[in-house]
């Protein structure tokens, strides 16, 4: 108990500097609609557990941190960015119990919005890069952080396509998830440890944490999106199922369900119309097939796995925080 | 006449050269849709106008052009980016007289094929790079290219909300097409002139002939739009009055225009069911007003602003080059 209260204080001090930097680079300008819609989803806060990933991943190989928050703060734009295209994508009306970019500022505003905080990625890294950070180093980061993005689009298209078939196995299930979320927190720790000058077995072990707990991360994040109230989740329960999404446990379980079972659950999976009682008695389905249980025992393998990871660096303080992240940032109370 | 043959020739020879640096870049992985998406814009061609703004202003200040190449793919991609999410924005069914690429692929894969364009801009100038050019020269190009994005993000929500109103000055329209289209052309012709080493006097030269050039190239291609024929533009005559866009003639026109004809000018402007007679009327009286005459004169005007920066660049190859270009893309034939 006392570690969680202590990486909440810690992230709530990072998301601090974090947001501050947010904030400098996005000072609106004409068209004021625009900045507005671009501020909106951002300034609402978050934890910012990416950028924490970021500037933990710096000292981690004995960075300066400081030197590691435009980045960061970058990486958050980024993530920001992807979530307005996402929610146009998934035509999903809501964000964090509020209206989603395009709901509030239409289609057309909300994917400028998205392509403006995409530039001001490469903004941050190029123009408010402090001038200690080499120009090498620089060049290596953009290049991360492009790569990262080209597998995040590739990742939502797959999530996308995903929804009008029933034939996604496991291995399309990680694959699209190591696109649509662990690239991105890979990304995070390998451009931290850059910026921090970390020896290139640091960077990629750093990286591979990374890229396992996101993977975690996004299944105890589907674990919940089935498990948690409305009022925890900031959408309605199951809406995963509601718009058809291929979690680990929907394959899962429409591997080993019932001829008679699979009627109840085709009428909620990617019925948008589906009643409350329609998603629960689906819900009710997915947890008696022993699917959930299934998923929460992957992700504790990936957990695992990059615990393991952090092995291989030398003991700090950051590296504490990183398990601690982890731990904080996968766990289930169902 | 030779001169006009001879800018062609050199377009093409460059095109080939850049075309073949896109291929490279953009092969296929999974999901299949989405790089078909991706490239399916860029692979019906163009004359690769930006990409050789890039590669003869590396030339005009001395540079290998060579070095430019991946810079002037880079561009392009940035270019068919912005043209992918803008027809989403403006609802254009067509581009360049096919299906755009939301018509073909729908807007969910168009708005990630755009996004997967723009990351492959960044990798193009992080990774794809020469070791040749120095890393604090791409930092430099990475930031013109991000600060260039935000003008055109700023620009095409300008466009867009334009549409929907009647007071929009002359200077509004400039500083719209700034960002929508100058923006990316001082980018080209900076990052050209950066890549080729040249003197910070001789890069902003060249970046103000490239701005100036792109508004006139935008009043050229607002008046063709009214002027040619559906073959030659690959869209209806009179599009952009359909779309109730406020080029240059509509402000002018409207600032001029009697009460009885602003009659008929409604029945055209902004309504997407006109008819082609009530286009043709529309059309008619931007030219009785004058306002034809009028963007003709004023891209005349930038045209000169434009090449007296040229004179500052030393009498090159390159720099003739640039001026038949400019010539060669504000011809008009009405």
């Amino acid at each position: 108990m006392a570690d969680t209260v202590d990486i909440i204080k810690k992230l709530s001090d990072n998301a601090i500097k974090v947001d501050k930097f947010i904030n400098s680079t996005l000072v609106p300008r004409k068209p004021e609609i625009l900045y507005d819609a671009s501020r909106y989803l951002i300034s609402a806060g978050g934890k910012r557990l990416r950028p924490f990933l970021t500037i933990k991943s710096c000292e981690a190989v004995g960075g300066d941190p400081e030197l590691a928050i435009p980045f960061a703060g970058g990486l958050e734009i980024l993530h920001n960015f992807t979530l307005v295209h996402d929610d146009i994508l998934d035509n999903d009306p809501i964000r964090r119990g509020s209206p989603s970019v395009h709901t509030k500022f239409g289609v057309p505003i909300a994917i400028c919005a998205g392509d403006l905080l995409f530039a001001k990625v490469y903004e941050a890294m190029s123009y408010y890069a402090s001038p200690k950070v080499k120009n090498k180093q620089i060049r290596k980061c953009i290049e991360i952080a492009s790569k990262a993005t080209i597998e995040i689009c590739e990742g939502q298209v797959l999530d996308v396509s995903f929804a009008s078939t029933d034939r996604v196995t496991e291995d399309d299930y990680i694959f699209m998830v190591g696109g649509k979320t662990s690239a991105l927190f890979r990304a995070c720790a390998e451009i931290g440890a850059t910026v921090g000058g970390g020896r290139k077995g640091y960077v990629k072990a750093l990286g591979k944490f990374a890229y396992d707990a996101g993977i975690a991360f996004q299944i105890v994040d589907d674990i919940l999106g089935l498990t948690a109230d409305q009022k925890t989740l900031g959408k309605p329960t199951g809406s995963d199922i509601r718009e058809g999404k291929k979690t680990l446990m929907i394959i899962h379980a429409l591997s080993k369900i019932s001829k008679k079972d699979l009627k109840v659950m085709r009428i909620a999976l990617g019925n948008r119309r589906a009643s409350k009682d329609e998603i629960k008695d689906a819900i009710e389905l997915v947890k008696e097939l022993g699917s959930i249980d299934y998923a929460s025992k992957k992700a504790d393998r990936y957990i695992a796995n990059a615990k393991k990871q952090l092995k291989k660096l030398p003991d700090t303080e950051a590296k504490k925080d990183l398990t601690e992240l982890i731990d904080y940032f996968t766990q289930r109370n169902y």
